[in-house]
């Protein structure tokens, strides 16, 4: 597993990770979607945007100012007038769609369109996509009100569904885009050797300060049991030792802080001087 | 693993299943957003929502408008006038935030909070909470502006940060709802016995069909090679046996059924035809 640090820094994707697919939208009613697809492919590092006839035609104002700081995504899209023609240059076209297609492929959720997405990627092209580039990946979003038709759904090699609830199953255009690069991401750091949660740190690596001794821990516990017998708690006395175990798991989790330890120690030691001024 | 069919529909969490859970939104701006949340939570099967002191007051028109089919979440949404009140009968408290805040909190991503929230959620509840109700989780989101204040962040027991590329963070405040929903839901599945990606079948019980035999197969190679000697393609003589075996590998992969067979066998005829005429 490799490791964040200083050459790599945390949730940054290292060199050499699998290339981001290229996002196919077709027939895009509103601009305002577009420019929410646009953001939520900037949000987890894709870029490449092609645009299959847009309804309300191009450039959008509205796609320009909902897409965030994902602006350029939308000025660098490319239009296209037939889904065939924007994905020719593709080899791996993942096709999104929640209706049945009474067609035979393969239907996948989109953690393992991801992980194929990331395999495929690292594959060099067929010459006739370019000769020698890296095979190149794609995803298909249908129109917002009724998807794609069979024709369109059959230039895909798999189905990607996504796992809503079947009975509310509406996600509009710029969640299923979000929802695949999200499963991407994930997937493109674990192909490069990381963890597959990727914004934190090792649980080793966030410096609290030096851990709590197991003498630190019972000169703790040895000041709270003092405590509660001086005022009977341990009742009947043949229960002590049991009560004692519980008392010592609440702060035994090998997770405590030196620091905390004192603090915790302070609050004993303050909790019985108020007992004292009463 | 258990298995979808006649009892438990493809994609319908079982019965039994963690129970989902509450989201808390901080004084939220936009009714749209609210909207928005309430529709990413009800396609995920989520449906208890919280306000604390919305901005522009409650009810709002344009939340409804925005919640498409899960209006009922909006409309049933509960009130409150601060995050300690919102949270008072919650025993496990996920807080989203991108922001560092300085405090020894864990810091976990969406999928690891999904399994601490399923798995918390089997806990029964202290005295406390209700007596025997079983232990309730919920998801607390910050304001679309500038998130939650420390003190804010404090009320959680664990900080979740989902894993956008740095350079463009800004998710909209119901893409992290549904982010959060998706996982959960991922979870809730696992947590019940089923395969991770829910909404997919088996791929053994999805009904292509009598599968091809090896005869069948046979039968086609001998057919294809038939054709393709007969137009010398074989050569030299020598590769003969190499071309087929890689030839037959093409076709050779366990998934072929036997009309797709037919299929090609009837190309192969039409394609020795269209030779003939010429």
């Amino acid at each position: 597993m490799s490791r964040f640090g200083e050459d790599q820094p945390l949730g940054v994707l290292p060199q050499g990770a699998p290339r981001p697919p290229v996002v196919v939208l077709v027939e895009p009613q509103l601009g305002e979607n577009i420019g929410m697809v646009a953001r939520a492919m900037g949000n987890f590092g894709w870029s490449q945007l092609r645009l299959v006839k847009p309804r309300d035609g191009w450039p959008s104002a509205s796609a320009s100012a909902t897409a965030s700081n994902s602006r350029a995504i939308v000025e660098e899209a490319q239009l296209f007038g037939a889904v065939d023609e924007a994905v020719a240059d593709l080899s791996l076209v993942l096709v999104t769609s929640a209706r049945k297609h009474d067609m035979v492929k393969p239907v996948i959720g989109p953690a393992e369109a991801a992980t194929r997405a990331c395999a495929h990627a690292g594959r060099s092209g067929a010459p006739a996509e370019g000769g020698g580039q890296p095979a190149r990946v794609g995803y298909i979003f249908g129109r917002e009100a009724w998807g794609l038709t069979n024709d369109e759904v059959s230039a895909g090699n798999a189905i990607v569904t996504l796992p809503v609830d079947p009975e509310r199953a509406s996600l509009n255009l710029a969640q299923c885009v979000l929802l695949c690069a999200y499963e991407w991401r994930l997937a493109a750091f674990r192909a490069s050797g990381f963890d597959s949660e990727p914004t934190l740190l090792p649980v080793e690596q966030v410096d609290r300060g030096p851990v709590a001794t197991q003498a630190d821990l019972t000169g703790f516990y040895e000041h709270l049991e003092g405590l509660l017998a001086a005022r009977g708690f341990f009742h009947p006395p043949e229960k002590r030792d049991r009560m004692v175990r519980n008392l010592r798991a609440i702060f035994q989790r090998g997770d405590l802080t030196a620091q905390e330890v004192r603090t915790l120690r302070g609050v004993l030691a303050s909790l019985d001087r108020a007992h004292e001024r009463r």
